[in-house]
Parts: structure tokens; C-alpha cells; sequence
């Protein structure tokens, strides 16, 4: 039978549910609901560290030393309880240094990489990690003024992508960009107004930006850009399009028409 | 100088937030934020009924008897503050009689309507209005089982285009499709094995069912679909795409490809 969650454990997971440096130093993250710890699961199983449940159910795969039981009441500060369904996972972050990055990246004859400059809204970012696994993407680089990969509701936006592909944390997006550049990647970046993306012909190592929710492409960032496009629209109705969606097209151009 | 908000006028407005049937009763919604309601003001003006602010800040074009000022206290309770700016717009709903649409859509030689099956997300409803807005889309049809048009979240995440298509809540989605088929439309359903969506030739007139986020099209609608359509992505790594973003890429190759 599954031990009861110890008072020591709540504290400390209630700590890694609310503060980004808790999680980061000791690099852990928490996924809510079925479904989501279950394709967590299936992709990484060892990464699990425990598994918090408000009553034992038999969760096939996890071993029952994993397994804690909660009450309601500390159930309740672990997780946003609307989409727990009482089963709450705390997990490693998966991780991965630039230099294995960068060196996996420049062994590729041809590659897909998203590059995310200040990308606040954590449902946008967790839905644009999404779509990215979705049109194999191999990596997922974002600025340090980017929502927290595993913040709990960029966690719950991915839909269990997480462990899918690269998620690197970017130190200096300017750095990154220009070593991207010398491994053979073309920039393009998703801009206001540049080439109509139905007429750009991607090259095969592509990296695309995609900028901030309200005010785009950082000035910085924009000087490393090969080409700037954009996604026709009417916008006499509306200024733009959401960041996800615009990601969504572009990326189904770049990665489906190769 | 603007009056102070009454007791009384509180209190309705706080209904006309928190209940939908209030909401659908008086014909109102609540928008928040100075970047919204500018957006819905640019495109129909006499649609505001009331503007309410914290502290008297002038907002061109609304006439001085249409400002009145709110305390913290009632201005919390009519929003959700982290967006609003200190400032809420109460807006009439606008409305389209299914006789007026669907004879306007007759009329039509070339149109792309979206048609949402129980899309239940907030989030997802108002980024799929914003994304219609985007590519001119003529009409949103949505089932009963599909998110409030006006619910707060919804208005926040349309990002101001609430105004600039017709969005129509259906009584009856099969028989709304079964109008739109004899009106000459051709039916496209968003599905997990359907024909490649590249591949596809759209007709002229072009309707798309977007299913709800956890079950898809439901199976009584299916029947009216002349096609289903997919984007190929891969299943290993993620179960499927966002709503949202799937009806963008979509539309984008409906819309931009004619």
C-alpha cells in the first residue's frame, strides 16, 4: 500500500509547484491529470519522482514506492484541483546543455528549430511546444524573458510533449542565434511585415523566431534575422494573429512541404 | 466630470460577468483593457453601453455621460483586474438572425464559414474567433455545446475582433449543415485520419468543423461531413494539435490558397 504524503514532502512540493527557482535548482516540475502524467510516462518513465494521488488508484506502470497518498486539503495546494483529477506527478526536468545541443543540431543535414524571443503568456508557450513536437521540431530555444518551461500551466498546454524534443533555456539569445547561423541554419522570423511565407522557400536547417505576444521581435534579436515573413490577414479586423497559431501555420509550411 | 458608478448598476454588471443567462437576457458583455476596447470601439462605437474606470482617464470618441467610476473594491468584483487596465467597456452584443445570415451566405459565390462542435475552452473559442477574423472567415457557427461567445475570457482572448464577423450559437448544428449544404457549401471536418489536408482542393464555398478538444467531431455530426481532413504530424510524440492552432493552419491553406 501506497505511504501517506509526509508533511516535510508537502512543504517542499508546494515550493516546487510555486517558485521557478525551487524547480529549477533542484530541476524538478509537477504535471497534472491522467492523461498528461500517463504520456509523460510513456515517453520518459524513469523521470517520475513521485506520484501524489487524493485516493490509491492502481496508475499501471509506476511502481507502488512511488506512489503517495494526500489529503484533499494538501491535495489542494499542490495543483490547480480543476484539471488534477486527484493524481498529481512530480517529475524530473528533462535537460540538455548547449554543447550537446548545438553539436546534435550542426551534425544535421536538415533540422527545425523554434526560437521563442520573450514569449510571456504560459499557454501560449505550452501550446507552442506542442505544435512543435506535432511537426517534429528538434528543439525549442527561449529567451530569458520567456515563460517558465514548467511553469504548472505551460505543463498543462504542452498536452504531455514535454519530453518530446530539446528545451533550452537561453542565457543570450544573440549568442545562440549567431551560433545557429554558423552551423548552417537560416533565421527567419515571424514579423508584421515581411515576404508572404507562401512564397519563402525554406532552407533545409531552418530556425524560426517567434516574438513576444504585444510587441513581436526584439529590436536585438532582429539584426540576426536572414528574412523576416509574414501570414496574409485582414487587419482592418484584427491587429494580429495569437503567437501559437501564427507558429502553427508557419511551421506546417516549413515542416510538411520538405 | 463622469458619474460614480450606483450601487445598483454594480450589481447588474456584476451578473452580466458571472451568468450567462444574464448576459443573453440584457444582450451585453464586459470587455476589459484599454487595447480591446479601443479595438471594439474602432469597429462599432454605439455598441457601448457603459465605459467604467478606476481613475477618470480621458478615452477619445466615448461622450463623457457614457464614463462612470468605480471603486477598487466594485471595480474588482466586475473583472479580472491582472488585464483590465483599470478600465471595462459593457458592450451590446451583436447579433445576426440564422435568416439573415444564411441568406446573406446564399448570396455568397465564395465564403468560409468555421463551424465549432463543443469547443469548450475559453482560450481556445476567442483565439478561433481572432484566427477567423484574421482570414475573413464570414461566420462563426457554434454548437450548444461551445463556450459562450461572450464570456470574459472569450472576449480577452478574440483580442478586439468580436465585432468583426457574424457569430451565430446554433440550435441545431445538424440542421444548420444540413442549410449550409443546400446553400452549396462543402463540409470539411478537422479529424485524426482523414485525407492529407495538403492534398485537399477547397471549394469556393467552404465550411470547417473544428471538434471538441478531447473527443473531436461528435459522431451525430459527422454524417453532414462531405470530407475529413488532417494535418500530418507525429502521434508518438503527441497526441494532437490545439484546437486553435489546427483551425489556423487550416484556414490558412483554405483562405490564402484560393
Amino acid at each position: 500500500m501506497p505511504k501517506n504524503l509526509s508533511l516535510a514532502q508537502h512543504k517542499f512540493y508546494v515550493r516546487v509547484r510555486r517558485e521557478k527557482k525551487v524547480r529549477d535548482a533542484e530541476r524538478l516540475f509537477i504535471a497534472e491529470g491522467t492523461r498528461t502524467i500517463s504520456e509523460l510516462l510513456t515517453a520518459t518513465p524513469q523521470s517520475l519522482l513521485a506520484l501524489i494521488q487524493t485516493e490509491h488508484s492502481d496508475f499501471p506502470t509506476v511502481p507502488s514506492e512511488k506512489v503517495f497518498i494526500a489529503s484533499s486539503k494538501q491535495f489542494s495546494a499542490l495543483c490547480d484541483t480543476e484539471h488534477s483529477q486527484g493524481v498529481i506527478g512530480i517529475f524530473e526536468q528533462p535537460t540538455v546543455s548547449p554543447q550537446t545541443l548545438f553539436k546534435t543540431l550542426e551534425a544535421k543535414a536538415s533540422s527545425v528549430v523554434l526560437v521563442l524571443d520573450d514569449v510571456q503568456d504560459p499557454g501560449n508557450l505550452g501550446t507552442l511546444i506542442r505544435t512543435a513536437a506535432w511537426f517534429d521540431v528538434d528543439a525549442v530555444i527561449a529567451s530569458g524573458g520567456t515563460a517558465d518551461f514548467f511553469n504548472p500551466k505551460v505543463v498543462r498546454s504542452t498536452a504531455g510533449s514535454l519530453f518530446a524534443l530539446s528545451l533550452y533555456r537561453s542565457a543570450s539569445l544573440k549568442g545562440d542565434l549567431a551560433s545557429l547561423q554558423k552551423i548552417g541554419f537560416t533565421i527567419y522570423g515571424a514579423a508584421m511585415a515581411g515576404e508572404d511565407f507562401l512564397t519563402t522557400s525554406f532552407s533545409a536547417k531552418t530556425a524560426l523566431v517567434i516574438g513576444n505576444e504585444a510587441n513581436g521581435i526584439s529590436e536585438h534579436v532582429c539584426q540576426y534575422l536572414h528574412k523576416e515573413i509574414t501570414i496574409t490577414g485582414n487587419r482592418n479586423k484584427v491587429e494580429s494573429l495569437n503567437a501559437a497559431v501564427s507558429a502553427g501555420i508557419l511551421l506546417s509550411r516549413i515542416c510538411l512541404h520538405k
